[in-house]
């Protein structure tokens, strides 16, 4: 006897749609077909809605420390967010402080997941020192227990966080020795407080300057120079939240000559332009890298249609309202970063429900690329054999973004307002709801840690 | 009860690869589970093999006049020899004639079809004449019949068969008003009749002088300015048999670019270089466009590997050794074409399973990215809802090709001796068995059209 | 004893100014230094002005029957426009008819000439028909009579003048083989009758429909395959009144690459955008290839500034109000053309004088790049042993152009009302001055035939 | 009456060669003319040769302090031998040190070169620290004085020398402001330190390792972040001794979009491969960047016959025997450099005279491009008003490469042996006769500072 069985729904994959049924048992997808009738512990109908693979949100920052302060939404309510935007499985990016180990870092987080987390979890790790050498001969463990990203900045380098290119290549070719793969943020750093040093003394210190100090050209270069690197050292990498349009272009030429090179973009970057700085809320908008210009936003959304940008994820990163004040007359004192984790997965549907894109394309970005790419051999598509983590979607059902229907702790969002049409109705996390029309009916402590299976 | 189970293999699809059992009825795939276990009529055993869909061969020219006389595979053979090379359906090509109409010239193909076809057939139709505009208003029909791709020839200026680049934008504008596709022949003719008369003064007319008739840049001018028309007139077109590096990659940037530009390759590109021009047989590779240097042949597995080929297709136009052999004293009394359909899949699953390519890109190649660009919505997957065209494949079956163990009427084959490692061993057509482990075991006029849905 | 000396002024070369006197003797320049004091027939004070060479138009359209009448300049008028205009040399284009054969057509526009040229004079000769390979014979003895141009149309199919590709690759080849230069008119022959057709169907016959018909992508595509072409026989080919910016960033794509390709415009695509022809006199603006876009014009002078166009040169062929006004209903009426030869160089230096260019820019466009890509040994440059064809330029002088002090035989201008800021005020023609200031002063028969040497 | 007539010869200019005399007065050339015949103090027959501009190396090294000694040639020798070698120009490269001013830098270098300068000289100046912004204010008045053009380089980042990318943008932007010339050394830092430890840890320690250590993709990304800052900055930029392929490629698609890059090579580049480090005697070839592989000496060569490269100039600064050999088995120990003062114009004019390519582009790159892109406004061209550094040139002339030949202090080179077809035969500075047919006949001291102009 099966679980469940979702039935009279359109199955939407990565490469198609079409009606079939679905049947759970073991928290597993075990049984599709045209017409499934045989027994099962309940029966879910899902006549006239979408049934897609739950999302995975490969980017995100939970309780992480930043600018004096600790990211606004805990593990906790960052997954519960989660489960009801549709994501099953979050990306955490803790932070590796010097003289730490790899398994030390995930451990202590995976001591606050086991409790915590509402949908399952993978974390990557940013490596910012390498300890003589000892974490380049750790890696190889920590490959083992299912951590096969790690993350580092060509930024930050007078907090101590930057790799410069040597590590970077060095890293580079012990994750491709592993079968792990490298993500960068790329900015250049020297060029950044080159800006931030000139306005300083200039006395321009608005939100709008956060933007001028690492306009497109300041991402661009590092997206170059890192993708030089993958390019002639043959080593796979990912560029975190692509933001420009020059770095992306070059991204997309290296694709076509066969460069090992990923892409991720954020919704941000899709939704808003640099314009926002000029607001007087500017200050909420602050991330890094900041929105670009609106050559930028349509060329993203150029390389999201021809299927050039490899996932769309968050840098779910928010800070609460006060903390962003603390910025107001200095742009160097924004903490930075901004809510997404529960929007991603709406925001890209409603794209594909308008037409802009497919469904299929949708849930490619959100779902199976990043699942691929990150070895989580069971997520990202309803197909036998998969965890049993679905979403269904109403086409039909309208909704408005506000800080009052999240499901966070944050006390605003950059989102406020923005209307979508379709929106998640269900979901399922390995078969059990989570979500359900507006609430969350999960229990903390249900995600589990999902090991990876390296490169091969 | 479902009428059919395949048990034990592991399916495969476009972008993946899953142990599943299959289930059967009434011709069509409708349950797809990790251990099916209801009744059937029938259980094939498939553990340890691979399950995968029917190959769509979307270029043959099959009992078709040319030069004199008729390619050498009837219908009836040709779509025999398709079943046992794991094709489910074939796209006939046949030739308007002056003054005739599109549904009187695939009608006619149709009688002889019905009877003959051992596999499914689609029609596509090549457009020589507009008979004063006639046939732009018939096509509207036509395409509601099923007939949504059309092909013209940028060559055969001298035997009344080309259109002109004012035929051709109007053949593409009205396509693409229709949801229908144009298939063109991309080789530049005044220039390959100029190489011609220069090499006929010359006294040059080996077979080797076919090719530099026809050589790599005389393609290569065809492909780009067919591109232009497909980018500048923003009309969807699909460039049949490419050979050459330079027009594939101009067509890669613009795919890049976004153009609506599909291409398609035959394995004869692939496995060979111009060099066999030079051998004493040098006559039964003629065909066109010839098959150019190793640089071209590299650079079509690149691109394969790349995903920026949509199509593997075959060409298949046989002819026997005493037709070759009218021009063993000047190559332009050959009758151009070869052998293929049986050896396509074959031979691009091979390539998968030597690790060139995955198993995956086989597929997409040769079934379901035909199956989508052509219209065929019941076809080019294992997935809920299909047709039930399965081929069950054997990763550990050795095999030689000889024209002794091919299942057409031909007398020699350019892929004599070419030793393939895996091989089908079962063909299903709609559920039933058609191939069966070296031997054909359908029936001719067990193939049905297929009807095809216009673009959207 | 020198015959003249021109004193005190800046001598400007395709890469230098510099103060310095010339001194001529004998129709050449003999001597150029800081301070000539040698004695001489006559001192010209050039002090604060710019001595210049003279320029070479070198594509002219004079007395030249098109559409039912002849363009509106003699060879007497023409060659006086140019004398006043700064042009030293004017290369005539006349039209092969069938049958005749090079020598014949250059001798009989040569009887004309040796009487009515103001200036001195070069012929291309344009190819219509091969004469069974006759004129392909001719070639050679034409070339070693000083003809190392000659000139094809992709264009003009219908009325019988266009090569097909085959020609023009015959016609490449045996050039090159002579050091002779094809020019060529770039347009496909094709799409423009589509689009008149289609136009005329549709009742659409504004001048509008004239750069509708033969918009930017129709051209472009010429250009793409002559540069193909051009590469791949690497035969030296020169693109005529380039007009279209896809066209000319391959041309200069190619030019990255070493293709031997050269690049003329006129200054009517430097100035006018195809918002011309919404004009109530649209139709006076009509030439071949027609006027474009305003990214063309911005194109075109990007290419300009960074010597990427090698030649500016007038496609001169005026025709009558009355003439123009034949088409007033129906653009396909309209004949061909503008005027140009006494405006070009003028254009040129006040782009130079308002800082746009630099003067030496102006020169090798006008001068220098077309005396060498055309074999004028001894034409070109202020240099010792050089024609002294120079013309004095006054930075200072206004000048609005207006068929009133026009030296032409035409009725009306494109031209008219044109501010500009320098102007021409002194023209000699080897040592002879034929133009001061406003006045035309040389007689009818002082221009002498060029003769040319072949590419090395 | 003149000083000096050269009678006779062939004026090679960057554009043009012609029969012509020569009259120099008060060190300037004061008349050009087809026969001149005023009285002169002294005739030179150069009937039958060439007659050229000195050349102008932009780049030695001379009495340079680098690792532990100081390079071979001192002010005299190294002057002593440029004379010798044609080049009546040299610019040093003295190094700015902690603390210090820019014209303390130049004036002391002017004191030694007042006194032992066998040809004129001109300073670029090294800048390693900007002195808390002082350097930066000072450069005002230093680029009056006609030092306006200054080094910085990308590598020797332990060394302290390097600047960082913010460095580098203020350098392009101060100079951008005041007309001067920003010249990089660009290899990538981190990355030669990341193979130099890599290669120390694995007991690699030839000077084929050197090669490795910076490698073609070492030096490329670091030239394409120099045109990165250059394009974006829109700071004009001249990167020296350009030596890999790919790096060449981007600046010459950086020229073509119109970026203000300028790319100098050297003549080890064009005559060796990274080969001559596999040689017993490897080490006396290390220079950095070191020599690349033949891929890169071709598509240097390649560029320069396309115009695509500005100057060729040496990298001069040898080292003793007994200093290389410091690294017979460490690289890193070699000092790095090679001597070339003397050989690089007769290298360039010996491949003009082979035909690979012309004369005028063998002058435009070693003497009339230098001098316009450093404000030399009186050398660089035979040309009525400059400084008269003229050379004699003999076609005919055999001559091979030895260290018995030369004249500096060195007691080795690497270009022993090397055969030249046409040498150089006098050597003129402003007139002055310092080099005749084998000897130096001039004298320390004669050699002037050249006072540049800014770029307007």
């Amino acid at each position: 006897m099966l679980d469940l069985i979702i039935k009279g729904g359109v199955v939407v994959t990565a490469t198609d749609m079409f009606p079939c049924d679905v049947g759970v048992k073991d928290g597993k997808i075990v049984e599709m077909g045209m017409n499934l009738d045989m027994e099962a512990k309940e029966v879910v109908d899902a006549t006239g809605k979408l049934v897609l693979p739950g999302a995975l949100d490969v980017h995100t920052h939970l309780a992480m420390p930043f600018g004096g302060t600790i990211s606004a939404d805990s593990y906790l309510s960052g997954t519960r967010a989660a489960a009801c935007g549709g994501v099953t499985t979050i990306f955490d990016y803790p932070v590796q402080r010097k003289g730490g180990t790899i398994m030390d870092l995930v451990n202590s987080k995976k001591a606050i997941l086991e409790k915590e987390a509402c949908v399952d979890w993978a974390s990557h790790c940013i490596i910012t020192d390498f300890n003589d050498g000892q974490i380049l001969d750790e890696m190889e463990e920590a490959v083992k227990e299912g951590i096969t990203s790690y993350k580092c900045f060509m930024v930050y380098k007078k907090a101590g966080m930057m790799v410069d290119d040597g590590m970077f290549a060095t890293l580079l070719l012990r994750a491709k020795e592993l079968g792990a793969l490298v993500n960068v943020h790329a900015e250049n750093s020297d060029m950044i407080d080159f800006f931030e040093a000139k306005f300083k003394k200039e006395g321009n210190l608005s939100p709008w300057y956060h933007y001028l100090a690492r306009q497109e050209f300041v991402e661009a270069e590092a997206d170059r120079r890192a993708l030089h690197w993958c390019k002639h050292l043959d080593a796979p990498l990912y560029i975190v939240h692509m933001a420009d349009k020059e770095g992306l272009e070059a991204c997309i030429e290296g694709k076509k000559e066969g460069v090992p090179i990923y892409v991720e973009t954020c919704p941000q970057y899709l939704e808003f332009t640099c314009d926002v700085y000029k607001r007087e809320d500017g200050r909420n908008f602050v991330c890094s890298p900041p929105i670009k210009g609106e050559e930028s936003r349509q060329a993203l959304w150029e390389a999201i249609k021809k299927n050039q940008i490899d996932v769309v994820a968050t840098d779910h990163c928010p800070f609460q309202s006060y903390e962003k004040d603390w910025g107001i007359d200095d742009f160097t004192k924004i903490p930075n970063g901004c809510a997404g984790v529960e929007n991603m997965y709406p925001y890209m549907l409603d794209a594909a429900n308008s037409g802009k894109i497919t469904f299929s394309q949708a849930v490619a970005l959100c779902s199976t690329n990043p699942a691929r790419i990150f070895g989580c051999d069971k997520k990202g598509g309803v197909r036998v054999g998969n965890d049993a983590d679905i979403v269904i979607y109403d086409r039909d059902k309208d909704f408005t973004i506000s800080v009052n229907n999240m499901h966070s702790d944050y006390d605003h969002t950059i989102w406020e307002g923005k209307k979508l049409h379709g929106y998640p109705v269900k979901t399922f996390l390995r078969g059990q709801l989570v979500y359900d029309n507006g609430d969350f009916v999960g229990k903390p402590g249900m995600g589990k840690f999902v090991k990876r299976v390296p490169r091969s």
